[in-house]
């Protein structure tokens, strides 16, 4: 499977290119292409920036067009905002790296376009793209830079994955408690409550009970939780006996 | 509903208070809250990045410390790459929004608690918090900054709203064509390209003719582009005409 091509279109400042190399390099994205640069290429500016993803400037392709720079592309997405009154799909970032990944699975190579930072990408630029895709910001507060457009996507990339397909992902080294065990924690604690007059008065014990039991059930407790509750009832019964004496 | 709070937990850098209330702002959060900052509040310099934001940080909480800042809320997520010794449920950003909308729904509070920005949340913090928040980043290169996790988190919020459900947005404005005036375009063609003797030899031309009729159906034309392309065959047509005339 080829993961995608983020191809910047006419970046201006060097730093936004390093940024968007990390962006990237975050979610194992490393492919990069670079449309006509403002400041020239390499960029001493974006190597800085890059940091430890410097590698994906080093690789980055070089190309003079956007029409050069998606030649071997078989599906292109134009990231953009606007664009709206060209007839093209408008899709979510969600819906598009699903697609890309469809593609992908396919041998088909996938591009998606950046604009320059300032004005974006233009009318002809997206003209060349197959589908549109917007990243449903604010409204009223549409403030995403290039670096977290690139972001976004790589982490919609990512997050589709097989990866992480467990959306809840289980903590490592934990032992939970065996039903047994909460079972005896349970009876532990009724038999003290009960030496202690807790379950008062004794029509409602059962009830009580019951609500108890409900929740050592849902509290989830690990094994080692449930030794400390265990020895925190022995103690407490100790002192009890102790200064009674 | 009320939406999530994001709360800042010992942030360092103005700059990067005032970028995550830009970055939440993006996605329509708007209740930040801070944990004693490092440089005092109000910062000027969260201020002049907060840009067209600012409003979140004038109305930001100010606590000075975390069990405050989250006392009234009835769930907290804490985000961090790290924690693992604790007991307590790791979930991407996905679910714990999926989470934080199920309970947002119920009238719930939720916050989430982002770290400072070196060294993430303590092990303090995170015990006090309900569950984690890991980003499925690239293990090899991890380097979320603060305003780029608070983005992910305010995206995958915004992501799951009602709004934009739609994973295919669809253009406005486009009037695609009638599955008859695609019909009567591949006639137009058909016909002309028979005129034309494209159609050769007679044995395949029927299988040249279904595999057009089926790009014609396959393109999505618009009511505008299948005149086009009427308007181009005519003018085809009549130029050849006049050229042997």
């Amino acid at each position: 499977m080829i993961a995608p091509s983020f191809i910047l279109v006419r970046p201006q400042m060097g730093e936004n290119i390093g940024a968007a190399a990390r962006a990237m390099l975050n979610f194992g994205l490393e492919r990069m292409r670079i449309v006509d640069p403002r400041d020239g290429w390499p960029n001493p500016k974006a190597v800085a920036m890059a940091s430890g993803a410097g590698r994906l400037l080093d690789h980055a392709g070089l190309f003079g067009t956007v029409q050069e720079a998606i030649a071997d592309c078989d599906y292109v997405f134009a990231t953009t905002a606007r664009g709206r009154e060209l007839v093209k799909p408008v899709v979510t970032p969600e819906r598009a790296m699903e697609m890309a990944r469809a593609m992908a699975a396919e041998g088909k190579r996938v591009g998606v376009l950046f604009g320059p930072e300032r004005a974006g990408l233009e009318n002809e630029d997206v003209a060349l793209a197959n589908a549109i895709v917007t990243v449903p910001v604010n409204p009223d507060f549409p403030s995403l830079n290039l670096a977290q457009c690139a972001l976004l996507l790589g982490y919609e990339w990512r997050r589709q994955s097989e990866v992480f397909a467990p959306e809840v992902m289980q903590l490592a080294r934990t032992e939970f408690a065996a039903r047994v065990d909460v079972e005896k924690l349970g009876d532990h604690f009724e038999e003290r409550l009960d030496a202690a007059g807790f379950f008062f008065p004794a029509d409602k014990a059962e009830g009580m009970k019951l609500n108890l039991r409900n929740m050592w059930a849902r509290l989830g407790l690990t094994k080692a939780e449930v030794q400390t509750f265990h020895g925190m009832l022995r103690q407490i019964a100790f002192k009890l006996k102790h200064q009674r004496d």
